[in-house]
């Protein structure tokens, strides 16, 4: 799986794997791809600097990637207290009620919970940032809007490629006249954040509009025949996210949520504001339920409503309450039905699309 | 593009062309590909005979098909007339208000406006049918729920192959125990009915739910290479509907409908429930948004939307009303920017596809 892009990179298969989890990302890299460490969930600036030691560590000098989430549009100076102070009372008041009503208990003074992810912050990101340049990353990604200029500057005079992901042309547009070199193409039934453009429909369309900038497929790719699906729609690569959640490396995944994620099936997730304030594709749970009823008082924007909900996630994380338990997943969680190493997971996706360049190649009449 | 299905159909591309004018169909079967004309525009029995003669001599002998909207749950002898009654007043008089606000004519007493869509009215879809079976289709296809047991019989004896159209695997597994012989697996993304997962996704799940049963991806299907990666996810043959709208041959649509089509992008559509009461992906306009305002009655269920707004449709249609002027049309309109013949479109889906193959076959290491 070579393309113009994986040999500038000196990757062997341009198969890019992004996970919250350094265990996910340091083994994609290893398997041959390039793996991607999404660092949202970093709060303090030293436990990410350990766990970039530990990448650094276990990708054998090979190239690893960084993702960042740096808001397109920021306020300068306004920090996470003064976010705060935005909250309406009526939603802590249906946080705390939603909360009760499931019994989930309340965290001991100054305990951190499981994660707090408040990494959207600019005050967050640019303390990542600051870390994360004392370390040779060979791609620097945001998922959300396109990184600032002097970001980009930065990432290019050390030596990195930028991505940034994009749910329609127009923004993917936008990002390359940022200045950005890869435009990851984020369709519908991706995890996270996207748009309503599907990834058959969008990929070609971002390909057209930034070409010959590299785009990369996202979204509805876990297996290898998506991967050949991506790559015939013009893709230079294809990046999975999903797909890792269920793998022995992503250990950090409580056993309620994994055992959710393996008994979902392709019509389990919904496309959601409860969690950060945009719509971000996820596990449907009575916590998405419940902020996506019309009775209700509706997430807030973002930044407030990922801050509002950042400690009450902690809580529903540590103490596995099975029914508000929830991840960032995609559509492909239908397909997600074991736990097994990366290794095995990236042999069986390069395996899987040589599968289906055989399959093309006949229906081409070009099996010789 | 040769697969065990094109060579079973003894067609040349594995090419299912969908449209409710037979001048498309039958330049698609022409073209090399199965034309199928969609019937649900038509009210009188001789009306859709007469098609179907001028179908029968224009595709030389070649291999075409034929579209019914029979709907799964059906009542026994209920007709036009009773359901008609169910429909509440507060409904009609937002129809009238709606059409009232945009200064949309009445027709003159007596007079058929533009289409009136009723065909999944069981009564309509069985008349359709008795007319159909004196002529030899080679497919018949069902756009909603699987045809009933006496159907498929017939139209095995026929010496046809019957397709149903499922937008999840629990719809296609329903398919093919009821004896259908292709479903098409029909993503988000696609024009008309669709369910909430992406074709990305849907192609291969509904392959692995039905295999070795053969599969045709749907929605999102407009380019050789959205071809190549339809047929990449495992589909054996491809079914495109959007792509003819803005064709030569697509004629009866109206210039101000056409001009709508060409100008839209891929996030000008909308899936609704104004068009029949279930949800269909169409091109956004102020009918729909009418329709999907929270403020309004909200559409009615099937087959009473359908009814209800029939009428209304063919006034939009025959004046040209352009804010209220829509189509079903799936996110591939985005592509869609110039009239062409259908064997001008056609001969560029097969050489799209063709490079799509050279290129995979180029990221797999196998270009000689």
């Amino acid at each position: 799986m070579r393309t113009e892009l994986s040999r500038r990179l000196g990757i062997e298969h341009a198969l890019f794997g992004f996970s919250p989890f350094p265990a996910v990302a340091a083994a994609v890299t290893r398997a041959g791809g390039l793996g991607v460490l999404g660092a949202v969930r970093y709060r303090a600036p030293a436990e990410l600097a350990a766990d970039l030691d530990w990448m650094q560590a276990h990708t054998g000098g090979l190239p690893w990637g960084l993702d960042v989430v740096m808001p397109a549009t920021r306020v300068e100076g306004v920090t996470e207290a003064d976010v705060e102070a935005m909250i309406p009372a009526t939603h802590r008041r249906f946080v705390h009620d939603t909360l009760a009503e499931h019994g989930v208990p309340e965290l001991a003074a100054g305990e951190a919970g499981g994660w707090r992810i408040t990494g959207w912050l600019d005050e967050v990101a640019r303390s990542q940032l600051d870390v994360a340049f004392d370390y040779p990353f060979a791609l620097l990604a945001n998922a959300l809007g396109s990184p600032p200029a002097d970001v980009i500057g930065r990432a290019h005079a050390h030596g990195a490629l930028v991505a940034a992901l994009a749910g329609s042309a127009r923004h993917a547009v936008r990002h390359a006249e940022a200045g950005v070199d890869i435009v990851v193409a984020q369709g519908y039934e991706a995890g996270g954040h996207t748009g309503e453009i599907a990834t058959m429909v969008l990929t070609p369309e971002v390909v057209r509009a930034v070409g010959p900038l590299p785009v990369l497929a996202a979204g509805g790719i876990g297996s290898g025949e998506q991967i050949a699906a991506g790559l015939a729609l013009g893709a230079q690569g294809v990046w999975l996210g999903s797909v890792w959640l269920t793998t022995t490396e992503a250990g950090p995944l409580s056993p309620a949520l994994t055992a959710k994620l393996l008994a979902a099936g392709s019509g389990d997730t919904v496309r959601s504001r409860a969690l950060t304030g945009k719509p971000a594709r996820q596990l449907r749970t009575a916590w998405t339920d419940a902020w996506d009823d019309p009775a209700g008082p509706g997430p807030l924007p973002m930044p407030l409503q990922g801050l509002l909900v950042a400690d009450a996630l902690s809580r529903i994380q540590k103490y596995e309450v099975t029914p508000l338990l929830g991840t960032p997943v995609g559509q492909i969680v239908g397909r997600m039905d074991s736990v097994r190493g990366v290794q095995e997971v990236f042999d069986e996706l390069t395996a899987g699309f040589e599968r289906a360049a055989d399959r093309i190649a006949r229906i081409a009449g070009r099996d010789g």
